[in-house]
């Protein structure tokens, strides 16, 4: 639990450069959370200043939600840049497998070698199944097939997986780590899940170990939402009092609120 | 009555995939409304997964707002895709009237055949008179104008239209239904308009009868208005008490407050 | 004072057509910071009808904050037209410094002839030392060197400057006004400035004196910025009251709670 209150203090004290090359649904969402927390956001996407951009900042988010032709080409040329500098390369693959064309970029994204990717459990499993060999199903029930298949993922990648929903699990390898905070009524506003994405990204560029930085982010994301929940009346007023919970949030209340377990 | 309170239920129990083509300036809106509602919000305009996107969806909606050269070639394809597949496609014709480019755009779409059109009293007026033969005025005041613009776009297309505002009329051919649900300071927050499209094209995903649909639609945004209104000191409240209400709204309070008439 | 209650009234009275062309980031907060002021927004961007939509409008504004080839294509026409039309163009210099081609794109805006342009003091002193040749350091300290950056900013280009911070400052050539309202927190919501910018350009529509205009428009900003501060637990609270505070603010208000200088 130490480690997870020290990333969140280096968040606040160095509050980070964060590219998020997101989604038009949750670039809103995503900025607040990021300033709440006590980071800096910036969103840029156009190809004439990829390089320049990347090179200022200390991590990038690449989220495909409403991906296209001239978005994915900037994708791809600050995945790589990220990657020359040796800066975090955070990957959230929104809605894989609903489309082949979400599944080609995700193929090339994933080439370049994401530092952390975080999905839901049905991304995770589409992106586990198209670009790892099968292996046929070799689990009881949903939740250990997406744990199966984050496992997996993580191998073959070398990537820090985070499934994100009622419990959230974060895998280097064979190690994982299970965060129990959250509220149900998450799921009701739009771009909760981007939002992770984007934390994790903060996190990953103040703290070297990926798999500690997935953790806090990811039990911030969770006590945040607990808080807000106990006074939210439905998700309109979650959603602000979520940002309201991120901007207070200390390292003392992290520490005694997070739900965390390791196995 | 029951009819609407029928549809109502078929959104929660179904939770339909609604694929929504919109502006940039409500997309976070209209998501959100959409969960609150107890629908599965996508928004996906790639011309590389137009085709595969509309396969996986029950409903499209159109929305102008910023259109731009690209996003209309989606539009279209989108929309051919959604009529060969019998799906409901709902147009929004934001700002109709404010440029040649919209009302040729506008043509284009209305060609393809929507199954509902919503939009305010000077959207439909625009509409039926760039894309039908004028009559010369016949009506003796505005909102008789409006309604008549909206009957004869109505027979012109066989859409369903829907004109909003202090009443919302819904028009099926020669037959009117009105909802007087609603307040006045929902025109202060952005995107409502757009918002009520969205949540159209939810409730034709689920209910056959897109004369119903549309009247449930309406009395659903009315009412989750009033509710939200009694509790707002202003438009920015409003909003996220309107995506409280929308979560909290049950079929029995939908059938009290509900004002609906016919014609 | 009076000049600045005089413009206020006429924003309400007169509600301004305001084309935002800018950052997707904010188009909500902007779309919603000027319904509830008063004012109305449209915002286009496509090249096909740039001209034809400048053509209604009253005030342009143009930020950069999302910036990528086409956009900047259609800022620059907007702005041409605009100018043509001697119609106010406002110019937010999101990110200036940040990139080479973020530079290049201010430069060719700045020679279009902006009528007023809004910035933060390093996006300020980033223009002014593109675009002006230096004179090198002249000031004691940061804050000194901003308002020095503004005067030849200001002086180089005809156009009011105004640079926002915890005091806003608005220039025009040696003239000097100070608006001391506003909150710290309102720097932990994305894109207040970005709104500051959108009520510039509501003023701008309706008052001629250009200096009058952005004075009046921060002090609205920063007195709303207040009033919400008061009822604010932290940046998602405090967005929401802010809307509330613009809808709900009158003249005699803004005449007690502004707090204004002239050097």
């Amino acid at each position: 639990m130490e480690a997870i209150t020290n990333a969140f203090k280096k968040v606040k004290e160095q509050s980070p450069l964060v590219q998020s090359i997101t989604n038009y649904v949750v670039m809103n969402n995503t900025a607040n959370a990021l300033l709440s927390l006590g980071a800096s956001p910036i969103m840029a996407h156009a190809r004439s200043e990829m390089e320049d951009m990347v090179s200022i900042i200390s991590a990038l988010v690449v989220n495909i939600g409403t991906l296209d032709e001239y978005w994915v080409e900037s994708m791809l040329a600050a995945a790589k840049k990220a990657k020359s500098m040796e800066k975090p390369f955070v990957l959230d693959p929104v809605g894989a497998g609903a489309t082949p064309y979400r599944n080609q970029t995700l193929t090339q994204l994933i080439q370049i070698g994401p530092s952390i990717i975080r999905g839901n459990a049905s991304e995770i499993m589409s992106l586990a199944s198209v670009n790892i060999q099968s292996k046929g199903v070799d689990s009881s029930n949903t939740s250990d097939e997406a744990l199966d298949a984050g496992k997996r993922l993580s191998n073959e990648t070398g990537a820090v997986v985070c499934i994100s929903g009622e419990v959230d699990y974060v895998i280097l390898r064979d190690k994982v780590g299970k965060i129990k905070n959250g509220n149900p009524m998450m799921a009701k506003v739009t771009g909760m899940g981007c939002t992770a994405s984007a934390i994790v990204g903060a996190f990953a560029a103040v703290e070297k170990d990926l798999f500690t930085a997935t953790m806090a982010a990811m039990a911030v994301m969770g006590v945040a939402g607990d808080l807000a929940a106990e006074k939210a009346e439905g998700p309109g007023t979650l959603q602000l009092h979520f940002y309201d919970a991120l901007y207070q949030l200390n390292p003392e209340q992290l520490a005694e609120k997070a739900i965390v377990e390791f196995q």
